[in-house]
């Protein structure tokens, strides 16, 4: 790299000035503009960007200002060489990862807190589907942008990020902790003090740290049959000895089993999964029993504030006047999953424990982002977003349930209204929901199998379950009428050849252009989702996994009528040939005998609106047997 | 409340605008204004308030747009009636907190990880004393306030928040994954692949993370004598036989003791605590036993980047070629402890393993900090400012060598140089030193006695740590002045009487003047940190515990030559007068008979920049005996 290579992106959201800044710390960091090396004049760098001249002085001087240029008088502009003093190079050492190597990890891990099989976790490319018909998810164009960066602006000034900045012992933030108190829990009816409020990194940390604090194998806690997976898994890496409570249109069955349990835990406001609303009448018999036989209850109150089936009701915790009740409650599903923030309510005494908790594990949650949320709460907007929510998320319930009633026909019985935004949709015992839930991703439709959700999995109900929390109002019916479809194909079910399959065969120019810019959105074969991007100038890029852990590049090619693919890593590097079929948004890979091999849900065209990741890193040259297709 | 008793405060970060909306809001939410009230018009409220007409028109229609008010044509703009209905009223139910109910508490609660004793926690309002001497602490004057500004800002791109809004399952920003690996662990000599790169909440949520998967009964851990308090609490919480292995001038002694253990823990770049910079030759011993007895290495690259002593060094990951070293670090020290990022490098078998657990215990870190911090180090901040950091904590270790340099005289030993912001401070063998902690405390001047550190703490050695990290270089040099003076006075011992004590003893309007606006700096008979403020009104607050977990109001007054406070909890709530005598920065309580019975740190006057906390909430009306003077 030289600077006069400087690649300047109209579309980026860096300024131009940016733009070139960044180039030429990668060039200084990275040794492509070695030390001492003399930049082109600012003259002459803004001709070739063709920039105005004073954008490229800009640049130059904020890097002299930051030490990474220095400039000479009368001799020009210099990278500076003490700049890479401070940095060791490149050792010669490559990372080993043999077969021998994972034995030794298998050997040295000695806990496994999983989070659960591979089914049962999300997908992290889940929004790039079209039809992502799964409860809970994030809308992010529902995500409240001018107001959050008005808060986040605001704990920007120079007051604030002193009170954030520093390391707060494991205090949060007074400001957030106050906004919490009068803003959101008296919602829902509750009243408490400061030291009974501690902030979490959201649900999942929240039943973290309370179910390392009061499980162990002593200790009988009954869960929700249907419930939350998460919960179980926590209980059970705690040892806890857990009930399976079966729950019907009141909620958890509140009876006998429950008499010697040591810990409840309930969702009573919007039940996970099936939405249902715990009934006043329930409420109160679970709290007597409580009680009575002493038994301590955990209400997550998932979703509460979206629930707009339900006038609001008060939380168990409001009822309770024996400081029985742990509420736990998060942001994520109002404000965003990304930026983490929920928090429990508790006596003073288990709050002071759950602290110390809390830093042990990770100190505090970030101080910054606390001081964002109580602006945002400060201000008001996370009332107004509630309402706004609200009424989006009741127009998308409707639209799904009209279209759910327009395709009576199809083998599939909905369940009554429950709540909340979502329905179960239950299939004849004999149906394959797994595949046919595989089938209809590859149609870019997601569904979600309610198996996960069950402890006692044989004896889980033969049903999907449908949301639409993250799907605009728009792409509802269609969605809808594409996932009837798939079942229409799944009933009939047969072994797809070329010479007889639906769709266009795409043959020399149309099988290229199809293919320059697609993408692929695929779940590889032992479940592992995949995104692939066929890019123009003939290379291709891959990202498998969960965590997006692997990641490939190679190159494509059509030669006629058949398309050829070859990574650099994945399926041993070979090159492989495929016939090509497009059959409206799936496409169908046909080997050389005319048998269909894999489909998938294809973008024609690089019609995706994110940014492609074009810079990817060279990878390590080891081959793999294992990739998609 | 009413809309008529706005209170707009000219030192807000706030603008106009939004402070009318805030009061409105909270009015609105409080139930202060109610459904259907009916405002003052906007031209009668910017008079009232003293402001222009549209700033209250702006601020109307906002909240008109949000739903909190509504208008009617030609009758006004009143309260919407629909926005309450939201949300549930307050119950009655009062929270117990009885001895019962602590017992309950203490016998639920099945683990008790917590970070240690009181007397090794950090104080959370060590910020606020003049002269805190505590190494490896924050300033936050040096936080990069524009940089850091830009790049949240440029995070807050529409790109960007779809990026980071939504949960990734367990995938970490791409984005920061690779600067990482381009920016710091270059300087490092590492060379990682991004699935060996895993993000966290920071190096005690790295060191959490590690634990939890390494250590059990069966494993043999070795760790630094002295060393981080934190590890060995970690790995003893989680059942590990600990090996506490001396340290010398070079670093951790490579001997025989270790040649059985499974894991190693070790802070070769910056010695916690004593900042050693572990030797070449050592390194290398360790890691060839480490290799020939199969032994695991976590590297906690402490402050890497600021021991300026010492050119930079290659980590031990990067000259391990057998992939054993676990490689963890922070941006804690250089960015800010309250942003909360850090990052562990390890083999992707065991960063598989660690994503996992992560899940598990939080899910990930938040998202929209981890894309900030991308484009702060994207940008070349990272680098520059730690450019900055090395040139302005080397002068401050000077001022601090120099200052210590000159006091020679009193009966301390100043360790020779070994690394690092920090010095030891040796004393005789009878003194003691936690007194001596907490009379300079009294003064202003936090230093660090370090028997903490010790896993055996009978065999530590006498001795204070004095750092640099958070002192601006004009008070290095006063603070030890001060901090000879309470030696001198406590070599001298006796007790304080009225009659003969040094310092101003306050009367009549004399007294009354200096105590209004004061702020008294504190640590209460069991250790915990307190700050007192006298307001002007007649009120005071007090905020004490580490976590600032107990806050308390009350009032207090002078009466000719005494002052008089009490608490509506705390001691009572308890009138109680004293005789105040100030003693430079140290304020004396006298009782009636002229007794001393407390001191502590005082600013007169309300010098304090940082806001006062004067909306402190109603507390429960349950008093207690404990509390501060």
């Amino acid at each position: 790299m030289s600077e006069s290579i400087i690649y300047l992106d109209p579309d980026s959201s860096l300024t131009l000035q940016n733009q070139i800044r960044q180039k030429l710390v990668d060039g200084i960091l990275s040794g492509a503009l070695p030390p001492g090396h003399k930049l082109a004049s600012s003259r002459k760098l803004a001709r070739q960007l063709n920039v105005a001249r004073n954008t490229v002085v800009l640049a130059y001087q904020q890097l002299i200002a930051e030490g990474y240029l220095v400039g000479r008088a009368r001799s020009g502009i210099f990278v500076n060489e003490e700049m890479l003093e401070t940095r060791v190079g490149y050792s010669g050492a490559t990372v080993a990862s043999s077969e021998a190597e994972t034995a030794v990890w298998r050997r040295r891990t000695k806990r496994r807190e999983i989070a659960g099989r591979v089914g049962t976790r999300d997908l992290p490319n889940w929004n790039e589907y079209p039809y992502p018909f799964i409860d809970g998810k994030f809308d992010a164009s529902l995500f409240p942008l001018a107001e959050w960066r008005e808060a986040s602006r605001l704990s920007l000034s120079v007051a604030d990020i002193q009170a954030w900045s520093s390391d707060s012992g494991d205090a949060d933030d007074a400001m957030l902790v106050d906004e919490i108190r009068s803003k959101i829990l008296t919602r829902r009816g509750i009243q408490a003090r400061s030291d009974e409020i501690l902030i979490t990194m959201g649900t999942q940390n929240s039943l973290y740290l309370i179910s390392r604090l009061l499980a162990d194998r002593s200790v009988k806690a009954a869960i929700e049959e249907p419930g939350s997976t998460e919960m179980r898994e926590l209980l059970r890496q705690n040892s806890a000895t857990v009930i399976l409570q079966p729950v019907d249109e009141e909620g958890i069955v509140v009876d006998e089993n429950l008499r010697d349990c040591d810990l409840v835990y309930v969702t009573p406001s919007h039940q996970i999964p099936t939405a249902v609303f715990m009934s006043p009448a329930r409420r109160e018999a679970l709290l007597q029993m409580a009680q009575k036989d002493d038994i301590l209850i955990v209400e997550d109150d998932y979703e509460c504030e979206i629930n707009y089936l339900n006038r609001p009701q008060p939380a168990l915790r409001s009822m309770d006047d024996t400081g029985r009740v742990i509420y736990v409650a998060s942001f994520s599903k109002v404000l965003a999953p990304g930026i983490r923030l929920g928090f429990i309510v508790a006596d003073a005494q288990f709050i002071q424990r759950a602290r110390a908790l809390r830093r042990t594990v990770m100190n505090h949650p970030p101080l910054n982002n606390q001081r964002a949320a109580a602006f945002f709460l400060s201000l008001g907007h996370y009332d107004a977003l509630m309402m706004r929510l609200g009424r989006v998320l009741q127009e998308r319930r409707i639209a799904l349930r009209d279209a759910l009633n327009w395709t009576r026909g199809v083998p599939m019985e909905i369940s009554p209204e429950v709540g909340g935004t979502t329905y179960w949709v239950r299939t004849p015992v004999d149906f394959d929901i797994e595949a046919f839930a595989r089938a209809a991703a590859r149609r870019g439709i997601l569904i979600e199998p309610v198996r996960k959700y069950y402890g006692k999995e044989h004896e889980a109900e033969n049903c999907f379950r449908m949301g639409v929390t993250s799907l605009p109002v728009e792409r509802i019916r269609p969605g809808v009428t594409r996932l009837v479809e798939v079942i229409r194909t799944q009933v009939r079910g047969k072994v797809e050849q070329l010479s007889t399959t639906t769709g266009d065969w795409l043959k020399g120019e149309d099988l290229k252009v199809a293919m320059t810019g697609a993408t692929i959105l695929y779940r590889e074969v032992y479940g592992a989702p995949c995104t692939i991007r066929y890019h123009s100038d003939g290379s291709m890029t891959g990202v498998l996994g969960f965590s997006n852990e692997e990641q490939d590049v190679g190159r494509w090619r059509t030669d006629d009528d058949q398309f050829y693919r070859q990574w650099s890593r994945w399926n041993y590097g070979e090159e492989k040939g495929y016939f090509i079929v497009i059959d409206g948004e799936q496409i169908k890979f046909f080997n050389k005998d005319g048998q269909i091999v894999d489909t998938a849900f294809v973008r024609i065209g690089g019609g995706l609106a994110s940014r492609e990741s074009d810079d990817l890193p060279d990878w390590s040259t080891t081959q793999s047997s294992t990739g998609p297709i």
